[in-house]
């Protein structure tokens, strides 16, 4: 059988081929009702690009990586799919590596040590510091996301995690709440999140000149459902007084709202929980969760562009966040 | 400065290089917590198996490809992780594709066009059927995972899905629940899926003499939260009198619960709920999801090792499940 071509793709919507091409390649401007459509003909019709003539045209390989710690954590995996899916638009493939945040494998895949070639890579660390990559000799264009990095000579996307957490625990207090417990502090581990987010906790309640009270700051050890589950468990085991809930993720708010109700506390009323991600589940439970929604797509489309920028700025980019406020405070 | 040795490894341990050496190839046996402190060791120490040399050697990649429809699902974000946990285990690196479901991405991936030389590909197709692999040229060792592949000449790992499904259907009649609806028929698409559990359904209220009701046959276009939530409206509006549910996977039982804590019906005494998947969003949803658990770990497992094996039987291989009882049903 013939190979189909650009232009069988393009008879067969009524556009020319470069049109197609331009759909494939995520090049030039076609609007989106014929984008789908040339889609559509592309599956119909079988058609495959010649990846490996495209690739010696434009010395590209059309794949990157993407090194994430976990995938069964929700937030990773809906950003894995808001990376997949800006990459998409380009034509790009995206091989997910999942590095269980350890050490070792980051340190593999940052120097492209048992992957193949690609046109670069997105890495979000967890074990690995800025000091680490510091002397990283593979040239493959490498852009790091989230908190665990501190300084870096690469480009680096991220979320203002202190001004959000900020203002999270400011939408409480703006209800009144006054005995706000901070869920995920954490004494060891990769735990720069956990550092920003509680300095940005603190800070709230600092401009509403209220005392911190150690006790509502609880520890976690991973930022699991089961780790809210424990915070709370914790706080009314040891009888300490809480009317308010910042819980540093959005796994650990939703742990939170399952002990909550088990102990027969009632959300909002009782007790206000926020938490921090925005992932899909905290629209759907019980109460529905208020959140800070980090704008994830805006988060893989930046990640990307730096990645297959030419010239692209060392430093830290971040993206923007809202509070999302649905029923749980 | 001198690169660390498998020796260096040992000797840190107090083990022969041997015996770090099979930690890292997956060979031999050695004691869990021994393993755990050769890990350490070799992050500790910075030790990187030299890769190339190792390809050389065994003719292998040290690579697999898995390619999946959508990672911002639950459920095949727990399969990846579990694949990717089975594969570290052998010190196999797994590149997670993510084909959306698309035809043709996931023609690209199995012809392996587009993604460097693997050992092997576990593919997961939602598009592709058993007639358009039948013709697949590349050499790559593949295997299938799930219900969308019919009779193929590949291996093929999945669950017993009709099998578990009239097990599900049971559990609610066995509680007295006589007025069952089912979430999940598809009318369009990739139905395989929703056309065994839904025979599964079937056999069992035959079994039990009930009389089929077709309007508590309820169709979904994806399976997704809010197809759960659309379909207990629907039921809610039309005014179909139900006193169970089981939806086809725990996502759509995870929106039927928000659905139903909406309307004001206490979950299980007015309406019993039993999902499929038994993914960890529903060991904390309010009330906890009673679900069908399919082993996915033997599944993880079991697709590693007939991809690994040098001659697989081609045909179905089926991993066990469980009915997991919480609250819900």
């Amino acid at each position: 059988m013939r190979r189909t071509t650009l232009k069988d793709v393009g008879d067969h919507v009524g556009v020319s081929a470069k049109t197609v091409s331009n759909v494939i390649n995520g090049t030039g401007w076609v609007r989106d009702d014929l984008k789908a459509r040339v889609r559509e003909a592309i599956d119909e019709l079988g058609y495959r690009p010649n990846s490996a003539a495209r690739q010696l045209r434009s010395g590209r390989s059309g794949m990157i990586a993407l090194a994430i710690p976990d995938l069964s954590q929700p937030y990773f995996a809906e950003l894995a799919s808001a990376i997949v899916a800006a990459a998409a638009d380009r034509s790009i493939t995206v091989l997910i590596n999942q590095t269980n945040g350890q050490a070792d494998a980051e340190r593999r895949i940052s120097d492209g040590v048992g992957i193949p070639v690609m046109d670069g890579l997105i890495l979000s660390p967890l074990a690995l510091t800025a000091g680490d990559l510091a002397d990283r000799q593979d040239s493959t264009p490498i852009v790091l996301l989230g908190e665990h990095v501190g300084e870096s000579r690469f480009p680096h996307v991220t979320v203002e995690n202190a001004g959000a957490a900020r203002a999270a625990t400011d939408y409480l207090l703006r209800s009144g709440r006054r005995r706000i417990a901070a869920i995920g502090a954490q004494a060891t581990g990769p735990r720069e999140t956990s550092e920003l987010r509680l300095a940005g906790y603190r800070a709230a309640l600092r401009e509403a000149g209220i005392a911190e009270d150690p006790a509502l700051i609880r520890e976690v050890i991973d930022f699991r459902r089961s780790d809210g589950v424990q915070a709370i468990d914790g706080l009314l085991a040891e009888g300490v007084p809480f009317d308010g809930v910042f819980a540093f993720n959005d796994l650990m708010a939703l742990g939170a709202l399952h002990a909550l109700g088990e102990a027969g506390l009632r959300v909002p009323e009782d007790v206000a929980v926020i938490g921090f991600d925005d992932i899909e589940e905290g629209r759907y439970s019980t109460p529905p969760l208020t959140t800070v929604a980090p704008d994830k797509a805006a988060l893989g489309s930046l990640a990307l562009e730096l990645l297959l920028s030419d010239s692209p700025a060392a430093g830290d980019t971040t993206v923007p966040y809202q509070i999302v406020s649905r029923m749980s405070a």
